[in-house]
């Protein structure tokens, strides 16, 4: 059976590239878009011919589709998200902004109404993986650090990526004393410390977006790596993510905690 | 409550490191040894003072451990681990040279006596992680290839890990179509062939023993590698082991499936 | 002193780069360009207004430029070359194709003419200086091998550079005897040998263009990577020769033996 | 013509590595050797029956020997040093614990006498390499961090080959602009910073010694790593030195500044 997808955001880039992902896929099909923008013509997005274009939530019946994937803006995405969850439509999530408080509302939502869902700040099946098996590895490897390298041009550090990463591992690892007499004799350069797990950026030109998760043991060392070279690599996450999110029972944050 | 562990083969490197081992855990105890040639002097081995040491299998009363390690001989371990299951021991083996015909029959008394078991061919673990990490990886990346590197003094390539390991892979990617038209300018450059699935052996003094796994997608890449320094790892394997094994209904292949 | 330069292919992908690069160059100027296909409008192609354009050799007077960087094709860089080199201009050739013979003429032509010029099959400084490392490198670590990364497109193995890095090592490593009596239990598991050195291809999608040559000596190794990650790349190597050309004293070939 | 040897701190681990070193040299000889706390017994610590043990500098005759090999203590190495230069013997320093200021003596007392000789902070070929060639890439890349890797007993960072490692492509590479508007959203995440370039230190158990140097230009990128894995590859570098200290004119600082 064919499964309805409704894409918000879809003149964007990434809105584009999962138009162009969702018409490949012989079991999905692309029911309606939301846009505050877009012309009343389908076709132009790529759109099925026969799909519905909506300006505002409002416009939008209830069970229209039975996922909405978002790429749109800070300021809509949690109304967005909060519209699909009670309108039975499963939001597939891809928009960055929600807070900690926005989310734990929107889980709870999710609960009562037993609506499936997916918020999944990285597409990337590289980064889900790394992320997953991180969280894994430190049941055994409680001792492990992160180096992420990403272009000059990214001003921030750590990258978000990276920070997540520290979290899962924070979160899964056995109690765990560390070293509490290190000298740094030049400031910064034991990185920077999550929790006792410790962080390091790097940014140069040439470099796009990399991870790396070293963790050390007795005798040996287990290393995961990632390296997202293009956007286009996001694509192959949200296909999973139309493939299995209605297999959930309420909105899950994280793709790789349904794989 | 504690659980008793018999050693065979305690007088060898790895039944050393196995006796301090038990000997450092608190819910553990060593009971008994199995050796064809110690001395009946257990503090000589560390053994605690009041251990059994045994020379012959048909010494041994049944039910008088709960768990048997083995690092015997691969003339000796077949006979070792039947014994085991059939007395009501559950054999944890590190030792190698079993049969793909006599680990099928081990596995087959095992279940019909519901008797629990571990056969390990490696308990590093981080070769243990990087074969399961692959295998689950392996159903998002179809496309995979190992590089294995070890010491000078190796002669025989690829490594049973990196053999292992792209079983594995093989075992669980998608249906999967492979480059069927490429050209080798030099023989063998495009490495060894199994499934599909690329094999290349680096040997160089210096290295010790070290293994990646690449898988290539749509403008990413994700690599897991795990570096062997030291025997001395083998121990946190046999530690995860001794924890887990009682939870099995019958005899396992693989420290990485019962993760 | 500003020096001339004349761009032959000034049309294409790598010539319109060229043609930016010079422009950005304060002490360089292109005084002409070489296509039998452009327009006569030089601001057309971002030349200088007062660039001339020429159709073929023979309208080409002797000494109109100091520097001539050839982006042209396979069947034309021939004449090119020994054009510039008895005309008074310094060839700087990017253009694959010359056969080892034609390549030993013209470097003959260059010493009898004492006509400066550096022909540079790869012109990304990253895998120029992996190249010169690895060749002072094998003076010390005789034991090396190569690794080489590309996407799974490039049908050919080994690549053109990893190739030049097993010559080069070759050339420059002591007299060394290698292991006689390894076993492959999976063919091809050791990858191409090129007199002693290990070449290893990897193909896989996702990954661009990468090579990697691995040393390993008494208790350490020496690892020596590069990536490219775009064709962009190229133009800091022909920086690097537009810069160093005149200081030669004949047709040099391989960027890395200037630096 | 044989070279005659003189090695101080014969009796520790470096230096009887250093002894088994020369003795497996055809074309040097072990004649003498310094220890305040050794036997006169040359055969005990695998010495030339012949050669001469001495317990303090003034007993050692002028020109007795061509080489010095000191492997002795901070507290004695200035004067060891001091004495070598200026009583004709090319010494060969791998003792820590020189100041600035004593070495600038040192060298300025050398370059009087034209007295050969080389102090080595480090002899392990694969980071004196790596030295030397982040030194020459740097010319081409300016834009590099240092990741440098040990194990979790190191207490302090960064390494001290790190540190040098970093001087070096500081005083090497072009005048450079680095990023000045970057956010750390985690303190000390982007490293050390050493003049604009930034070092990062990992401490995890297993790792031994390792350190890595990225480049990173436009569309492309350069990594130069080195792995120590036992003290004995220091012997590779001793070698080196041994071969080349009499072809220098005054003390130099650094394997690397002489291959």
């Amino acid at each position: 059976m064919t499964k309805k997808v409704l894409i918000a955001g879809f003149t964007g880039a990434m809105g584009q590239k999962t138009v162009a992902l969702v018409n490949s896929l012989p079991d999905f099909e692309i029911v309606a878009g939301l846009s505050p923008i877009a012309e009343h013509d389908p076709e132009k997005y790529h759109l099925p011919a026969d799909a519905q274009i909506f300006e505002k939530l409002s416009d939008i019946p209830a069970g229209i589709a039975d996922i909405w994937v978002d790429f749109t803006t800070p300021s809509s995405v949690y109304d967005n998200t909060k519209f699909a969850l009670t309108h039975g439509i499963a939001p597939v999530i891809g928009t960055t902004g929600l807070t900690d408080a926005q989310q734990e509302e929107l889980v709870a939502i999710s609960k009562e109404k037993k609506q499936a869902g997916l918020i999944a700040p990285n597409f990337g099946m590289s980064a889900v993986l790394l992320m997953k098996f991180a969280q894994e590895a430190a049941k055994y490897f409680p001792d492990a650090e992160i180096i992420e390298m990403h272009h000059a041009d990214k001003k921030d550090a750590p990258s978000g990526t990276a920070l997540s990463t520290a979290k899962l591992i924070a979160k899964n690892r056995p109690e765990h004393e560390t070293a509490p007499d290190e000298i740094e004799s030049l400031n910064g350069v034991r990185g920077g410390d999550y929790r006792g797990i410790r962080i390091h950026s790097v940014r140069l030109p040439g470099y796009i977006a990399h991870e790396q998760v070293l963790f050390g043991g007795n005798g040996e060392a287990l290393t995961i790596r990632q390296d997202s070279f293009d956007r286009q690599s996001f694509m192959s996450g949200v296909k999973v993510a139309l493939e299995k999110v209605d297999q959930l029972d309420h909105l899950v944050i994280g793709l790789e905690n349904i794989l």
